[in-house]
């Protein structure tokens, strides 16, 4: 069984409309001091044992389905659960 | 400058259906192997210097904004940018 943390953010190229709306909600709360604010998902994945190298499942995973790859970039940790 | 990462999650006691939808997505693509799946938010904060410590600022913006902190819990990392 593995841990799997991914990270699905846009891309620095493309706008992030609703990270923008967020930085002027802060502002109205007085944290001026709040420069920029991007949002991305965050995927908790539990992984049991297989044939397959974990590393390919989750790209595959990730390219298919958790992140549009056009606008999109992913990273992703692997843990070893005891 | 300060580069802050925040992750926002379900607590482990609130059901994730959006996660339940994306697992039982991901069993239909064949991989079996996907034991749980559970969705978070992430967010990239840049934070200008301030006679406020950061933490308190982030803090302060997370129990207000970020997270709703009834169903969710949040952590964050700091890193300092050169």
């Amino acid at each position: 069984m593995h841990n799997v943390k991914v990270y699905v953010t846009y891309k620095d190229s493309v706008l992030d409309p609703q990270g923008e709306a967020v930085k002027g909600a802060v502002h109205r709360l007085g944290f001026e001091e709040i420069a920029e604010i991007r949002i991305g998902k965050y995927f908790e994945i539990k992984v049991n044992d297989s044939t397959q190298p974990i590393e390919r499942v989750i790209e595959e995973i990730c390219d298919k389905l958790l992140a549009n790859v056009n606008m999109e970039t992913y990273r992703y940790e692997i843990e070893e659960e005891a």
